[in-house]
């Protein structure tokens, strides 16, 4: 296909797709511990040709956390069981760099990359909880600067370690004994301020080379960090207008790194509401909303906040000022949530509904849909979209009514281009780091 | 069925079943990284009505691990794509607590146990490796003595997570917008001397309550630690004698500290080498052992003592007085090593080939590898046995063969008992520790 195309991934949430969408009669309370509902989904995303299915994570709860937040699977063993039933979607899950040793997360990652054929992705992130570190026996949460410091050392062990094998290490001459050619097995030998690292990594690469590199905070440190190392970024802006500043800044960044704009994709997260008419969507929407209690809303909200106690506040009273609490925390989501409070004169019950039950811009019929979609990729908003199931069926929706559509307009793929994520997703394969500088140094093109 | 049943487990390594295994021509050199190969094994397994399969784990290699240790799966990352393909048959794997989180241990494994419907099962060891340490930021690999110590807090940290919800704490009133009993949500708040560990874990119980736990460490307080936290323990005795010593040994441990025998399953690891006639089984030893270079075989053994280099020592004069080296690494192989040697004055050569491509001691017809084992089982040397595929084909020869055998002398089942792990093994489900001691205060039996 000549033209750009469109990538879309789903994010896959059991019960946790909004704060209400459990209580809906058409959702199975166990959905975020059913193996069979993952898979249905892994399942009817695939059937749409989507790049990817994603699976979010966080390690901490309390009483008041989000019902899908409080028993649900861990994302690398549940993108592993997805692996042995799926084959041509890509696997991404996120997994925080603040409380993991980078040679099990190499590990892990790699092996699911050998399991799926080359379909892996991780997506890092620095855990924004502060109540993470009481599971991880560390004293305090690291400050947002120094996550991010440890989160880049962190990445570089982990790919260092991915090119522990050079690809055609394994020889594997039966007749002669020589299992492997030692000369392309490299002992990375990292010593960091973080970390101390040996190698080899016990695991080979796999077909698409490294697991693809997902990146999703918004903070200025974190745009950074997906411009210098990240393959995509996913984000979370609700307007138009937002969301293509965000991607001319990220695009900048990525520059100024000396990469192509097309080597750091672009994912908004969105949650279409799809009807076959408008009232169908609205009507959707409005079944979903109306199952919030304000109790869950607050609790919802508190959670951005380093769990803050909102209930204390008067409700329809404008959105308390609380300091400068939660910038340790979802600092960009937390931003936000201020800014919109105070411009649009919001009360504590709204922003605490607003930020509980997003109405979707995505919503409507399958051609306002994807109007909006073409707008926002065409538009130099977004090269693709993770797309959230808001409301009971709607990944089915999507599938059944706007791929088709895209598909039609030429914006999206009829039939997967590749069996690797790189493959679909038009990323190259990275080469192997010693193979690489060995052909440089050969080609008498070593650098200085 | 009235009488005791025999238990099988079905050990599955790629291309690492012995050494020269991935030599012979039937052997595709990718089986550790396949996925194909482990669902052929795995089912092939289940058609046999194995209780288990289970897969060992490493943390460190060099230019001389074997084979299989170079590139293989990650353990847990395997077991999930197994269950996905999978009904009835158990899921273990190992996994260290010298250089892992017990906060994702117990999530990865309850996560595991929830996606395959109560069929995991853990295999509690402590790294023997001294090179685990570098690739784990530590300075030094802890002590035998201190790694059992971290290990004994470390499996209780695990189980108390495992406890954090009740069995009933989801209610799931859509009506009421009930999701949940707080009353049944459990706060661990664990602080000791490794380890400090708020919780609650965001992952519940599944049907079996606890993945069965096993332990793989023959030295004292490997045996101690068995005898009083674990459900199962895995041996590796060549002897009649000597199995049948160790299993008294720790169904007397295990009484001490209160348990009943049927508590602790005793697990021998076996090599059956089963042919049609006696002479067919014998040629396929030879034809496996006959692939050994004296070399690998050197490696091999070198890798339990701390990755000593014996290639300096004369091959056929007795094997070497090294002194403690190998205690603080596979501290029951190593000395079982040292004490063969000298009692049976074997040269270096006779020793490495020895531990290199062991003559398994069940090797015959179908119904002299059945005597051996029965023999073992009712001689009070084994409760069940996990086996190991050592030629090509050892895994099918072993159903097809061995257990129609079995099954007709009564010894081993027909069909599963059950579709959890406990079920099949006849362990009990452990009571949630908090319901359990509601019920006692209850019922005015709590203790002082």
């Amino acid at each position: 296909m000549a033209t750009r195309q469109l990538k879309l991934g789903a994010n896959l949430a059991g019960v946790g797709n909004s704060i209400s969408f459990w209580r809906h009669p058409d959702v199975p309370i166990d959905a975020s511990v059913n193996l069979d509902w993952y898979k249905k989904h892994a399942q009817k995303a695939e059937e749409g040709k989507f790049d990817l299915l994603f699976i979010a994570d966080g390690l901490y709860i309390n009483e008041k956390s989000n019902p899908h937040f409080l028993n649900r699977f861990e994302p690398l063993t549940l993108l592993s069981a997805l692996s042995a039933v799926t084959t041509n979607i890509g696997l991404v899950a996120t997994l925080s760099t603040s409380y993991s040793e980078p040679f099990t997360v190499a590990r892990q990652f790699a092996s699911i990359d050998k399991l799926s054929g080359g379909r892996a992705g991780w997506n890092v992130v620095t855990s924004p909880l502060e109540g993470s570190a009481l599971n991880f026996g560390k004293g305090e949460h690291p400050h947002h600067a120094l996550r991010y410091e440890i989160a880049e050392e962190h990445l570089n062990v982990v790919k260092g370690l991915w090119d522990s094998w050079e690809d055609d290490a394994f020889i594997g001459d039966k007749a002669n004994g020589v299992f492997f050619d030692p000369a392309k097995l490299h002992t990375l030998h990292h010593r960091g301020a973080h970390f101390s690292v040996q190698g080899p990594l016990n695991v080979a690469r796999s077909r698409q080379g490294h697991p693809v590199v997902f990146q999703a905070g918004s903070s200025e440190p974190g745009k950074e960090l997906a411009a210098q190392s990240a393959d995509a970024i996913y984000t979370a802006h609700e307007t138009f207008e937002e969301a293509r500043a965000f991607y001319r800044d990220v695009k900048a960044r990525a520059a100024a790194y000396g990469r192509r704009p097309d080597d750091v994709l672009i994912f908004p997260g969105i949650g279409p509401i799809v009807g076959r008419t408008e009232r169908e969507a609205e009507r959707k929407y409005e079944e979903i909303a109306g199952l919030v209690e304000i109790g869950q809303a607050l609790d919802y909200l508190g959670r951005y906040f380093e769990h803050f106690d909102f209930s204390r506040y008067p409700l329809d009273e404008p959105f308390p000022d609380i300091g400068e609490l939660g910038s340790n925390s979802f600092r960009s989501t937390t931003d936000k949530i201020k800014r919109e409070a105070k411009e649009l004169g919001l009360t504590l019950r709204q922003t605490a509904l607003r930020a509980s039950t997003p109405r979707s811009a995505f919503i409507g019929t399958p051609e306002q849909v994807a109007d909006r979609i073409q707008q926002w990729f065409e538009g130099g908003a977004a090269d693709g979209f993770n797309v959230r199931t808001v409301v009971p069926g709607g990944l089915d929706d999507f599938v059944d009514l706007v791929v088709p559509v895209l598909q039609r307009r030429g914006l999206f793929r009829t039939e997967y281009e590749s069996d690797t994520l790189r493959g679909n997703l038009g990323l190259p394969v990275p080469p192997n780091r010693y193979a690489a500088a060995r052909a440089e140094a050969a080609a008498g093109l070593s650098r200085p």
